[in-house]
Order: structure tokens, then C-alpha cells, then sequence
């Protein structure tokens, strides 16, 4: 038997991507629900707020870990659906005035610019709200013990010891002298720990073994430090017109970013090595995990 | 034997609430984060949040309903404290300026004027999602499922078809002509649903008949609609001093509520005639529901 494989080139994990953005797309649309007077309004943001956005990485992550390791397409999707609004709410909240202020979001008016700010706040909270209504539900998996523990895993990675802190840290950084290893906490809790739970949720959903979960595990750790370097580095180097949002916001407010601490080129740099690294984790899988292992990469190259 | 039973009189049902009170501050203790830099900012503002509040009402009905069919008191701890993070986190962020805009709760700063909007809105949220990680955790129950029932019917409660989507309803209440019956719906969505979480989550505990859970239901939705006018009659007629935070907002808003609809009069007849049926619901549980059956006629007489 041959070990040569067809290996996805970058317009094949594009099209990868854009095939789990569609089916996430379509779960998402079936899970939120219907506007609806008279609280419509509220279930208009929530639709908005997720449909202007993205990527749908952390979905991705899901499904290509669910495949992985065997887990129901069906399942996944929930899952991914879940994840989606979690990143969502979190958009929606930062995006406020007493936040981040941000009026463009993928170059389309934030939600509180479309709606108002009381509507933003709202249909944040209830976008966190309807993931674990949505993990809770038999409908993600047979086994209630197995809904328990991505429920438990997603409260703990997007609360006030993970993404919720992490943003928290961020606000407070002006005020403070972060070091370099302070900088890499505030990235892994506010970006990191999604990221985490996105890779881990596939091989839960399977039953994978627990050494399966923690490779997984590891190769989001750098797969989250790698895009958030990207993404400090697109705020620092990019144009709005091309990122579709606000830019040059870090070095104006004053945070720290390891691009502010290494400088643009060295920040790259440390960004490609981590990359590399998070691609390495994931060798003994095979052809199987070519996409994840070929992800990182193409993250860091990203300019929007 | 004897049908006599002592019956606890308002006295001995403030000491039960003040019992419920004092057990489940002391298990939020435990729960919530100690504040621990560089992002324990958000943790203050979580404790200051919960300890600010209140009477707690909706723990106070969860271990009464948890006795009632004799569910473990750590566990049903472990739930009040959750019920008591979702009601305290809609409090902050209905408190904040694009919302209700209230300097004042209990008499105390309310968390974004103590800390400020951005740290109130992270702390609700991160209050909010601390309450599925306390249920999705085994300490809560043994079985699984009852933990997924328990986190599944929160979310359905406090989301937007819920709490939220209550909240929703009355900032849109000034732009419509709302009836009666909407303003009984956007009163069982506001408070009610959380109240019925709260009356059912006991008999869930305890893996209760459904008929008890149904009963239980019925109680719920009367209490909360009997508190909820009885907040309103407050807001209509009491003053700032007395009720802890500012008064009169209501008709200044011009927001629809039973007191606008039927007057001041109509609606304490009105409050008083749901807490009577309330009561009655209860009957078949005999003295041991009497600190229940004896709650609906306490809030509606409350002045505060």
C-alpha cells in the first residue's frame, strides 16, 4: 500500500471550510428561533448577529473532529451550531460602546448599530443562553453524561475563567505592564479556550479516548495562540477596507499584543513557528486530519 | 389523629426565608471565583453583584420544593445557587444605561455604577454562564439526565422565549398598544418563567410524578404573576427611600403593566384574588407545603 495521499492544497481546505460554513449555516437557521412578535425584535438581532458573521471556524474544528473520530454528522452539527452562537454573543457584547465601540463588523453595521444597544445586550445574552439549551437537548447526543460534559467544557472555556476573563483582561491591559507570559494568558483565556472546546467537542461526541482529547487539546492551544497573533497582526497592519473592520484599535488603545511586544516581523515569525508546531501534533493521524493540520498555516496567512 | 398542625405565621415564614437565604449565600461563597488577578475584576463584580441582592426568592422556592419531595438539600443548594446567578446577571444588565438605566438596587450601587459598563456587562455573563456550568456539574445529581433536564429547562426559562425575550417585550412596550393579555405575556415571560424553573426544579430533583411537576407549575405561574403586580403596585406607590432604588419609572416610561391597565385598586384586588389561588394549588401537599401555600399572600403585602 502506498503512503501517498492527495493532499488538499489551500483551495481544497477553502472549499472544506466553506462546506462546513454552509451546514452550520443551515442548523443554525433551523435552531434559532423565528421572529416573532411581540419580543420579535430580539430574535431579529440574534438572526443578524449570526448571519454577518464569518468564517465559522470553531465550527470547522467540530466537524472535522467529529470525523476524526467517528461521531454522527448530525450531532456535530449541533454542536457546531452551539459554538457558533457562543462566539457570536461574544461578538455581539464586545462590538458595544462600553466595550470595544466597533460600528463595522465584517465591513456590515455591528448589532447594536443595526438595532440599538439594549437590543445588542439582549440577544447576546440570549444567543449564550440557547447554546446550552441546545447541548442540553437529547437531540446532541443519546448518552446524557456526554451532553453534560460539553456543556460543563463550553461554560468553563467561554465564562469568567476563560473567554469572559480573557475579555476582561484585555480592557484592563492599559492600566497594567503586562509581560509577555501575561499576554499569552489573556490570549489563551479570551481566544484560546474556545478554540479548545471547538477541538475536544468532536472526540467527546465520539468517546474518544481521553489521550485523543488531550493531542486535540494541544494542537488548539497553538491553533488559537497562532490565530490570535494573526489577527493582532492584521489589526496592525491591515486597512479596514480589507478587514472589513476598524484597525490599528490595538496600538491606539494602548493594548498589549505580542506584536506590540516582538514587533511585526517577529511576531510573524513566532506565529508561523507556532503553527508548524500545532500541524506536528496531529502527524499520527494520517490523511485523515490533512485539513486540521493544514488549518494552522493557512490562518496565519490570512490578511481579513 | 389530630388535623391540627401548627401553622407557621408571617413571622415564621420570614425566618424560612432568612434560613433559605443565609444556606445559599453561603453556597454561592463556595461557587463563585475568588478574585485573583490580572482578570479579577470581573470576580468582583460577580460577588458584588450577588451580594447586593436580595431576598432570595426563587432559591428560597427551590429548597422549599426540594424538601417537599425529598430531594438532598446540597444538591438543591447547588441549583438555588444557579437560579439565583441567572436572576442576579438579569439584574445587572437590565440595570445598565441602554437599558433600564437604574443607579440604584437595594439601596446600593447597582454593578456598573460601582464598577463600570463593561465590567457590568462581563459579569453577567459570566454570572449567567457559571449557572449551567454549576448544573452541568455531577455534584448536582448522580444522573445525568436530570442535570441535562435541569440546564435545558434554565435555558427555555431565562432565553428568548423567556426572561430575555420578557425583557424584550417591555423596552418595545412604549411603541405598541399592548392588552391586557400581552401584558400577562410579557409578564410570565419577565418573571414568571424563571418562577416556574424555580417551583419545578425541586420535584426535577427529586425525580418527582409529573403531575407534581405540573402542580407545581401552576403555583409557580401565579406567584410570579402576583409578585410581578406587586413589584408594579411598589414602582406605582411606594417611594425611593422605602423600596431601595428609584420609583415611579414605569408610568415615566410609559410602560403597559396591570397597575396602568386596571389602576391601583383593581390591580391589588387583582394580585390578591392570583395569590389565594395560588395557595390552593397546594392544598393536597398539607402542612408541609405551608411556607409555600403561605408565600403568594407575603409578596403581594410586601412594601419593598
Amino acid at each position: 500500500m502506498s503512503t501517498q495521499v492527495a493532499e488538499p492544497g489551500p483551495a481544497l481546505l477553502r472549499d472544506a471550510l466553506a462546506e462546513a460554513a454552509r451546514a452550520v449555516n443551515a442548523e443554525l437557521d433551523r435552531l434559532l428561533p423565528r421572529p416573532d412578535a411581540p419580543h420579535g425584535r430580539v430574535q431579529d438581532a440574534m438572526r443578524y448577529a449570526i448571519t454577518v458573521g464569518g468564517k465559522r471556524m470553531r465550527p470547522f474544528l467540530i466537524l472535522e473532529g467529529a470525523t476524526l473520530f467517528g461521531a454522527p454528522r448530525a450531532r456535530a452539527l449541533r454542536a457546531a451550531a452551539a459554538i457558533e452562537m457562543v462566539h457570536t454573543y461574544s461578538l455581539v457584547h464586545d462590538d458595544l460602546p462600553c466595550m470595544d465601540d466597533d460600528d463595522l463588523r465584517r465591513g456590515q453595521p455591528t448589532t447594536h448599530k443595526k438595532f440599538d444597544e439594549a437590543t445588542a445586550v439582549l440577544a447576546g445574552d440570549a444567543l449564550l443562553t440557547l447554546a446550552f439549551e441546545v447541548l442540553a437537548d437529547p437531540a446532541t447526543h443519546a448518552d446524557a453524561e456526554v451532553r453534560c460534559t460539553l456543556s460543563a467544557r463550553l461554560a468553563r472555556a467561554s465564562g469568567g475563567e476563560g473567554m469572559v476573563g480573557g475579555q476582561m483582561m484585555d480592557i484592563v491591559a492599559p492600566q497594567h505592564d503586562f509581560s509577555p507570559d501575561d499576554v499569552a494568558l489573556l490570549q489563551r483565556m479570551k481566544t484560546g479556550a474556545l478554540f479548545e472546546f471547538s477541538c475536544e467537542a468532536g472526540p467527546i461526541l465520539a468517546r474518544a479516548k481521553s489521550a485523543d482529547c488531550e493531542r486535540l487539546r494541544a494542537y488548539a492551544r497553538d491553533l488559537g495562540l497562532a490565530f490570535q497573533i494573526a489577527d493582532d497582526l492584521i489589526d496592525a497592519t491591515s486597512t479596514a477596507e480589507k478587514a472589513g473592520k476598524a484597525v490599528g484599535k490595538d496600538a491606539e488603545a494602548g493594548k498589549a499584543t505580542l506584536v506590540s511586544l516582538m514587533g511585526v516581523d517577529g511576531a510573524r515569525r513566532e506565529a508561523v513557528r507556532i503553527a508548524e508546531r500545532a500541524a506536528a501534533v496531529l502527524a499520527p493521524y494520517g490523511p485523515a486530519a490533512e485539513a486540521l493540520r493544514r488549518l494552522p498555516a493557512f490562518l496565519v496567512e490570512r490578511d481579513a
